[in-house]
């Protein structure tokens, strides 16, 4: 650190959006901190990038750390630089989002100072962490235009109802059931599973699964 | 800096791909390193973030810098922080990516070290730094689909054939006429000057402007 006059050293955190479907909702796993600053607010999992660690390998330690999760979906979002973002000097944050499917939920440990939140209801949050989450609802809301990233979200069979749900809460609007169909056809990333599930006194609906499973396609 | 021994601190650094038009070619803004690492190589416009300037700040400080250009299109490309991406040491790099219109060229100053290369015929590039570039493009590329961004690459006005180049520079690909045409009627972005191009024995072409000028809109 000789030439550390002209050199700026910053220190550099990663936060994780990690998104999930609970009871029809978008939620987003949050901590309520314990200490100063913003203590008693909630705030993204994340921490200090290490050293020898790189950046994704930092974002993928977070999720693991506070979920047991891996193997999910994992993206960087943005990078938060702005310079009075943490009250106690220059913290520049990488963020990243995750998408964990529903059905990889019994895996994920939640702790009493942790919970999952519905995005369009968020309690207060700590630094710019709502900035961050609102940016990380909006990608994933335009990733729905042009990408299966929505199956990324689902458990392994689901119905057609079920996916427009998902959409739905992500985009925070109804849907037309027709279009959406149309659409979701012609993107051809889905094969029904011969099964069907029934619900109610409705007509039995249709179980589908990915074609592909794990795998984001883009649409031109 | 009295708990250093627990908290990483990194060099934050801003690199910018700087795009503009230049004879019917994509073309990028590289500064051929003098000194060692790479000496000799090309590498981007960049440099340390200070440490009370904001990332976006810091960016817009380079691409002024090096082109003397400013208030045109500028946006987030990716954070890039593999841990051996600097043989000096650990150093995260926010790269952004610009677009210049050619009109703009004029005021921009290139030194005899800085030099605009094709996108697709790079020279040898120092660090990670043809990632960058790579990303950059696709993320253009990408975005010409829904959106209209090609035309923060364009001058004041142009016809659609010179449009029709751009997009099909950026892509590497040649495309349908009467698609593009379709397409771009159906953005709804452009306007006729009510002026027309004359180029050779060809009949003259009708000159178009953005309705909107320096707005990028996203099409669902």
């Amino acid at each position: 650190m000789g030439q550390e006059t002209d050199r700026v050293l910053a220190e550099v955190s990663t936060d994780v959006v990690i998104f999930t479907m609970r009871e029809d909702r978008l939620c987003v796993l949050l901590v309520r901190r314990a200490r100063d600053p913003f203590a008693g607010c909630w705030s993204l999992p994340g921490g200090m990038v290490g050293l020898d660690e790189a950046l994704d390998a930092a974002a993928r330690r977070m999720l693991a750390s506070k979920t047991g999760v891996t193997g999910v979906y994992l993206e960087q979002l943005f990078t938060f630089g702005g310079i009075a973002r943490d009250p106690r000097g220059r913290v520049i944050s990488v963020a990243y989002y995750a998408l964990v499917p529903p059905d990889r939920m019994p895996s994920v440990r939640v702790a009493p100072d942790v919970a999952w939140h519905d995005v369009w209801k968020l309690p207060t949050l700590a630094f710019d962490h709502a900035d961050i989450i609102a940016m990380a609802r909006q990608r994933l809301a335009a990733k729905l235009e042009y990408s299966t990233i929505a199956l990324q979200l689902m458990p392994e069979k689901f119905t057609l109802s079920d996916l427009q749900t998902v959409y739905e809460h992500i985009l925070g609007e109804p849907l037309d059931k027709r279009n959406f169909r149309k659409r979701l056809h012609s993107l051809g990333c889905l094969e029904p599973t011969g099964e069907h599930h029934r619900a109610g006194r409705h007509r039995p609906a249709r179980l589908f699964r990915m074609k592909s499973p794990g795998r984001v396609e883009f649409i031109k």
